[in-house]
């Protein structure tokens, strides 16, 4: 296997060789290091209490880009600064109301990002519950119209991973209230996506047609859907909604980037990000303050184990993954402007939790190249538990597919990630420090191979 | 692949074959089943709050013996009965307390199961910090005659899973009182059992050897061991320890057991256990409670399934693994004089987290057999990303050994147990749902295997 590698190598890189016990060293001193003088912990703990939530377009997002330049800054990296991109502004405000107009009894509910509000006024209606958008297109004009449209098909816990329950849950979030608007509907409620049932309604972005009129969409918790549910079965019910959720003007926010020159192949440029960015409620603690700790880990523990890599390190905070992919867009639109390469790019977009492994995404040839060298790779990472396979890469670097390098997406326990998701509970408290310095060290050590192997 | 399968079927059970596809899908019914329909953690809760910590020899015990049988019984098993054991027991006391003399400040602390007390009265001596054992004995008598010997050698964070670090750090909890009594020491503190730095003292067994004082034991949380040290490197520390501890005869309690008939080789037992018993404070969740409900989640499943299987599957409550074995060594005393083999013994003792695998420990034959078997079961179980590897079993199910059958080890993702692990936060609220019945489902999925292929 040795030999093997090391052939390898002198056909790929023509370099000095590094034998595959000196690769498995050094990978320990990742995770040493990562597990006893890791700063990924603090640094998230540091973020989430002092600034907390971190919309795009707040002033609490562009404080956040300082925090991240300054502990980038510490770090002694090549280069670090803030690229500017303009992003959406959405603003929850600050009365959030939803009832029933029987017994005044309140639902747990939040304004979906960049819905509209009731203007502050009460909007009144009766409610009708539906499983699907399709269902509402059945339903028809005759059924929706006036109608408070609720969505209230569960995500499926027969999923193994809760993303894949997600996926197949989240249209009725982000096309909910535009369908609703489409057949005359004046507002929709969605069931939060979560497998829980519990009392925190869960945010997230939603999305209106400009064909149609725009109508307050808000998520309600799990259980209010299932009592609104219950209600709905035995008569009519009315609901009554009154918030101020509004759309600002555009505005200047930043990612932040800070990088390592590779010493033999600078032009090859290896990205490990997250998103900056978060919903108003709650921390963004995981999702994804998580993904930035570990990525400013990556270069913690680079810089601290003195390793010069061969290829450029760069890791980038993106803004606004959430709400409009402003600052992915722009940092690839900037990224081909300057002709720049990235042999690979990792997202870290799936909470702090115990690593299960990577998902890889790319041109067919890339993958080839890959993965005739994944078999070396797995047999290094095989002490940490660790898969490698096909499958998606992140939002915010998705942008650089026609860059042709590699898109990774770092993908760790996805049990409890929506138990979180988007709620006022995604908190530092939800997060396991330790889960939290094994996910940075799985991607400092991919990131390493990467670097010393190429694809 | 398949007929490989159906070759290797046809020779080892001369059975109508079942294909592997057959065997996936059910395999998928099994998660499915537990994933919707699961009973596990609404009865792992049911028996946290109604009954809570389960102390072997404790009322709340026997109460647990009683609440689990109910629920066996509920099944339509073929067989559920109580099996007596003795056990010792053991009691904390009301009074627990030990602080700085010199200021009055509590230190978080529990006492050690099996430990004495100071019989209700203030014991009070200058502390002396060692890091091992060994060092106690270098110091000799001269130093720690008169002296609460505090140990504090942290677990190692750089271990991969915190069991290898709880291996390595646990001899203090458990010899570090007699140790220090064999050097005229006059009682032991020892920093709890965790990676984390929190407030919570971790219990736990300890021993006294018969030829030395006994001399009070007592845990102190990682926060106040971190105090007590600081105060250490600044001058001579007083310490007053005042509790009531204390070892009561030993009393009758139940293993309790529940089992499906064989329909083909009844004789050809597999085993699937947990403990029922905890420690006093908490409600033993985590431990053990998660396996107690991972083990009846495989019985409530297997008939909801309506599945007949060939070997007799047998659930195992033990008692007594906290201190003293008692229900492990009546088992394997009763199944050894009726003349029973253990094909396979499966236990879940390491909380209901995420599912990463299995260990399996056995006979050289036994093991050869079965890792012959072996990749066909990670093929059928690689959706569900389960590793099997050599390793350990269980405690309860260790004297089973030596009837040669193979003994399994149900291993969770581990990097949370021990922020729970014998303290008074190792509570429902502790245990994800999902994360508990993915296990179930995986020792289900196993079990399943077995019964179809046997080793």
């Amino acid at each position: 296997m040795l030999n093997k590698l090391l052939s390898f190598i002198f056909s790929l890189l023509s370099l000095t060789a590094i034998g595959q016990d000196d690769e498995a060293f050094f990978i320990k001193s990742i995770y040493d290091h990562t597990l006893t003088d890791g700063v990924c912990y603090p640094w998230l703990s540091d973020m989430c209490t002092s600034i907390g939530g971190r919309l795009s377009g707040s002033d609490n997002a562009n404080d956040a880009t300082d925090f991240v330049k300054d502990k980038l800054l510490s770090l002694s990296l090549d280069t670090v600064y803030k690229q500017p991109c303009m992003v959406p502004a959405w603003e929850r405000g600050d009365v959030e109301i939803v009832k029933y107009v029987s017994d005044g009894e309140h639902l747990s509910a939040t304004a979906l990002g960049n819905s509209i509000g009731t203007g502050g006024k009460i909007l009144k209606a009766e409610v009708i519950e539906v499983q699907s958008l399709d269902e509402v297109r059945q339903l028809g004009r005759e059924k929706i119209e006036g109608k408070i449209v609720f969505y209230n098909r569960p995500m499926d816990p027969k999923q193994l991973t809760t993303f894949s329950a997600y996926g197949g849950a989240v249209d009725q979030r982000v096309f909910g209230a535009t369908v609703a608007a489409e057949y005359g509907g004046v507002a929709a409620l969605v069931r939060s996506m979560t497998l829980r049932l519990d009392d925190h309604p869960h945010t997230g972005v939603m999305s209106y047609k400009e064909e149609f009129a725009k109508v307050p969409g808000l998520a309600i918790s799990t259980i209010d859907a299932e009592e609104l549910s219950d209600r709905l079965a035995r008569g009519p019910v009315q609901i009554s909604i009154q918030n101020e959720a509004k759309v600002l003007p555009e505005r200047e926010s930043y990612n932040v980037i800070g990088e390592i020159k590779g010493s033999v192949f600078p032009d090859e440029i290896i990205l490990v990000g997250g998103h900056l960015d978060s919903w108003d409620i709650g921390q963004g603690a995981h999702d994804d303050g998580a993904g930035c700790a570990h990525a400013m880990q990556v270069m913690h523990t680079l810089k601290a184990l003195n390793y010069k890599p061969k290829r450029t390190i760069r890791c980038v905070l993106f803004m606004n993954e959430e709400n409009g992919l402003g600052g992915g867009k722009e940092y690839a639109k900037v990224s081909n402007e300057k002709g720049e390469y990235h042999l690979a790019a990792l997202e870290s977009d799936a909470g702090g939790f115990t690593p299960r492994g990577f998902t890889c995404d790319g041109d067919t040839s890339t993958f080839k190249k890959f993965f005739t060298s994944l078999n070396q790779f797995e047999d290094i990472l095989s002490p940490y538990n660790l898969y490698i396979k096909k499958g998606g890469g992140g939002a915010d670097i998705s942008p650089l597919k026609s860059q042709k390098g590699l898109l990774i997406g770092f993908r760790p326990d996805s049990q409890r990630y929506f138990d979180y998701h988007h709620t006022s509970i995604d908190r530092i408290e939800a997060v396991n420090q330790r889960e939290l310095e094994l996910g940075a060290a799985a991607i400092t050590s991919l990131i390493y191979l990467i670097d010393q192997h190429g694809l």
